[in-house]
């Protein structure tokens, strides 16, 4: 089967990318073909398997490619929240523009493939008289308070609505924020949720710009390309309904992320996490979902992670062993 | 000050043309210009006042005239429901990329325009996990069954965040089905809302689709009217919040719309009416709302009509008094 996915240039793509040509299979049928579209080339390891094709460019050039009839689709490719605050028309091109570019050659292909769309926690927000639960739920009412979390959400109508057509068989999966990204602090407001962890660990001093009670949904990276793959697998009965849903997430507070990382690593590398409040980025993220369930997906099997301390491991894990990790990313260890 | 007002020449958007340019004023500012953008021309009454500027075309090839720094805007033109059920891509140009290049034009002007946005109880629909409730609210997590519905809430969340990043001042409120609207059936599965009482009125015979129990939020064109322009005139702080209002309705199942008739017009005219279900629009209707509150409209002032029997006698004044009510609309009455 020919898949096609968008954003496989960046990290989760990236890691999608291998897990799918490991595995040589999606859904019981053999992968022959992955291209892979982005702005940015894939990965060396990745390019040089002979089932991808890179296309590396702007998605909105693609439109041939997005009308060749491929059997599924997991579409990634993203400009990230910060960037679409800064820059109100790369929002619109990158995330809803692309987006609906991608559709209308699926609809064309005339094949009705299968696609998976990475959504993400960031629709949900506080409005006045609709304030953010303790929990967000598949079925919370979403007030998105970035342009990334507006596109998202209109895309997930868009795709519900191309589904209900019969013109795609599309799923909408609310990907939580993701820990421990391996790499460099991006400059998204959500990056110290992996920068607390990762500088640490590298021997890297580092702040935290909010308070340790505050609480949010994590995920690994292994986890959340698990939950796309599952997603994609589900059967259309078995996902339960047209609407997004939300991938499993760990809850978890700043503090208690600190206090695995000490059980894991010990006093010295946690005491390179300063406390330094950045009121910008604690005004942003004090509109974020503190929590959140996913039943829905619950039903397909995928439960949240159990504890902050397995992810921390799983990353020490990957350092020393996978593809895009620093080699100097555990310096801090003794 | 310079008004735009978009889908001017329907009937709805005659005749919030007609009120806007009889008050002469709007949110206490004298009314310089009326710009009206239609794909028809504005009914004859209207064109021939001289503060009216007609616009007539695809709203798509007016993006000049959207940056031209208007005061602030109505947008009410859409193609409807059944029409884009029919055309996917004239739904997605009419109802979504026309949007857009409106907001952009606002945007680009930099003045921060007003904006009232006339969605619809469309956006409302049943999905597996997400039932409709007897009533919706302002709260209630839409989930569209239609491309209409789907372009609609897209838009309003599209508004949200333009009004976010401070571009526009936007509003978005959600219309309740009209009834009773003058003229011919126009296709929609909602016609008969309002054709088993205008054909009876004028002496025609015809049939309800759908059983007697079926109950349905509706407003009276007038009051629907009024509920865009208290919208419009309302504070910030007042609207309590980005996300979309609901605008009051009133709701009443076609039993009681029936027996309002008889107690208006006797037992001759609703024997016009016969019941001959039609299971394609009463599966459409299924899908419905059977009820709304509108607490943020109520908020405002605006309380839903208290009886089928005034919406009645209001249209019977209306067919006797109003330009854009065919003469003979009456003929049925003894």
């Amino acid at each position: 089967m020919r898949i096609l996915l968008t954003g496989g240039g960046g990290f989760l793509g990236a890691r999608l990318a291998r897990e799918l040509l490991q595995a040589g299979q999606l859904d019981g049928r053999p992968l022959t073909e992955l291209a892979i579209a982005d702005l940015a080339p894939p990965p060396a390891d990745i390019a040089a398997d002979p089932r991808v094709k890179a296309y590396t460019g702007p998605l909105l050039s693609q439109t041939a490619l997005f009308a060749s009839g491929f059997d599924g689709v997991f579409h990634l490719a993203s400009a990230v929240s910060g960037e679409c605050e800064l820059d109100f028309e790369l929002g619109l091109r990158s995330n809803l523009d692309s987006t609906r570019a991608l559709l209308e050659g699926l609809r064309h292909a005339g094949n009705v493939p299968r696609l998976v769309f990475a959504s993400s926690v960031a629709v949900f927000g506080p409005d006045v008289g609709n304030p953010l639960p303790d929990l967000v739920t598949d079925t919370t009412l979403p007030s998105p308070q970035t342009s990334y979390g507006t596109h998202k959400l209109m895309c997930e109508y868009l795709i519900a609505d191309y589904t209900r057509k019969g013109y795609i068989d599309g799923r909408s999966a609310r990907l939580m924020t993701v820990s421990v990204r391996p790499g460099k602090p991006n400059g998204a407001a959500s990056s110290f949720f992996s920068g607390i962890i990762r500088e640490p660990l590298a021997g890297v001093e580092t702040t935290c710009p909010v308070d340790p009670n505050v609480t949010h949904p994590v995920s690994s990276p292994a986890h959340t390309v698990k939950g796309l793959i599952t997603v994609y697998q589900a059967s259309r009965e078995a996902l339960g309904g047209r609407l997004a849903l939300n991938l499993p997430g760990l809850n978890v507070s700043v503090g208690d992320m600190l206090n695995a990382l000490e059980a894991v690593a010990g006093v010295k590398v946690r005491a390179r996490v300063r406390f330094e409040r950045d009121e910008r980025i604690a005004s942003i993220v004090a509109n974020w979902s503190r929590g959140s369930t996913a039943d829905r997906a619950k039903a397909l099997g995928l439960l949240p992670e159990t504890s902050f301390r397995a992810i921390i491991e799983q990353y020490i894990a990957d350092c020393r062993s996978r593809p895009g990790y620093p080699a100097d990313a555990l310096r801090g260890l003794d």
